[in-house]
């Protein structure tokens, strides 16, 4: 695996040169949009053909590898972590803004080997800005090193979350009871720019202290992990403990003070695990 | 009065040459944060050096006209629009961003005559992105054209919105209302960058359909207000009607389609009006 020197950054130029050029073509042009999930749930050609370049690029290299991509999965490729070496990809986090022309969309590229994430690149396609981290290499944005922020008062702290694209009444009531909870502490403020990758990497860079969300999946966050652990940062469960990657819910904060604090106040619910087999009769 | 040629950007070189100098000089440095209204609304120095800079830049070459600005009416200076030509200031919309080096920050100058907004200048500071616009000569972002979105299905939109810094636990129950009511429309999603300048900006940018707010003030507005209108969009109160630039609420949206379908979910509510006397024994 290659690196170069002065910021970790991963050799995938193929994927790098041609993806967010792809992303940024298309912005210009008109988009056919598809539903997943729900009608909030979008997809675009885009998504899949930037996955399939990332995948066919990267097997050249290392056809003994395992991917876990999110259009792959929509398509029926299956979801499961094993300790293979295993690439975690998101062709293009923020597909809401993206087919909206809002300037927060991310390609994602994390790498797993024994279960246990190396390494995550997280380009910011508009904003042209690259965030790499190689486990215990630290972190980076274009280059210069990434640090959290070293707040510990959660009435100094901005937080970060997001909606999401879950429209049942029971889990919005939950997302708003949450989110008025941590308004109320008092914070300073709550963002969200629409993308759970870039969300983590503000935290990673010290914009905002923390931000945590239930519903995304392992590719929105997987890369990410990485660099907020690499800016200094920690990784939780909703409810306390360790993140766990196919659990689809995280806590990303500057430091465990402001993480527990803010998981006081989540009202938390379990979504079905990225892991979790198709047809709920096999086992 | 001096625009150039090609896209009407107003001539105050003194104020867009310094003043973004001294918000990205102080990101790089210590900020020394002071509370206005409450423990979330926040000043800094900066604030009141940007204003102080663009006052007096101003007053050399026009000496007869008015002003509002944001930190010399907390200072006391009246905040009332009379026929004169009056500049309406915001030196850092989005200071709670710029306290934490969150990336939406903008310096605003809005220009009235005879009670009419004539111009607008919105400077992204960190984003480098220049907003200009002059009644009936269009809108521009660095000199390229605006154009709002041109959609007109409330269930494919981005609505943007704040949470604000008002924590009355009555107000804060009615904006958690008006947004969840909008989130289940269903939208594509709701966004808020921390900025009123900018949430217009994306609008007229096409990249969001709407922004609404209550609370905001007339000098987080004014200069965006010419940049959505002249973009192609509308201007409303928050029941309909208007836009009173004075009574702190505003709607922007991309056409009366989407601006009236939002009205019809948020809990109007009324904020102490920007022109209102400051004793309130003075009538």
């Amino acid at each position: 695996m290659q690196f170069c020197c002065c910021c970790n950054f991963l050799v995938l130029k193929p994927c790098y040169l041609y993806c967010p050029q792809i992303v940024r073509d298309t912005l210009q042009n008109d988009l056919k949009i598809m539903c997943k999930s729900s009608s909030v749930d979008l997809v675009t050609k885009t998504d899949q053909n930037v996955e399939q370049l990332i995948i066919t690029s990267v097997k050249e290299k290392f056809p003994g590898h395992s991917f876990i991509g999110e259009e792959s999965v929509a398509a029926g490729e299956p979801c499961v972590l094993t300790e293979n070496p295993t690439w975690i990809i998101d062709p293009v986090d923020g597909t809401t803004n993206f087919v909206h022309g809002y300037p927060c969309v991310a390609i994602c590229i994390g790498f797993a080997v024994n279960k246990t994430l190396e390494f995550g690149v997280v380009y910011s396609c508009i904003e042209d800005k690259m965030y790499t981290a190689r486990k215990g290499k630290g972190a980076f944005c274009n280059g210069q090193p990434l640090q959290v922020s070293d707040q510990k008062e959660i009435n100094q702290s901005i937080i970060a979350t997001e909606f999401g694209s879950n429209r049942d009444p029971e889990i919005v009531d939950k997302i708003f009871s949450s989110m008025r909870k941590i308004l109320c502490l008092p914070v300073h403020g709550i963002r969200g720019v629409g993308s759970a990758a870039i969300n983590m990497c503000l935290v990673a860079s010290g914009c905002v202290e923390a931000y945590y969300e239930i519903g995304i999946h392992c590719w929105d966050v997987a890369a990410a992990a990485v660099i907020v652990s690499e800016a200094g940062g920690v990784l939780m469960d909703v409810e306390g403990g360790p993140m766990d990657l196919m659990s689809r819910r995280v806590v990303a904060a500057n430091n465990n003070i402001i993480g527990e604090r803010i998981i006081k106040e989540i009202e938390a619910f379990s979504a079905v695990r990225d892991d979790a087999p198709v047809d709920p009769s096999i086992k």
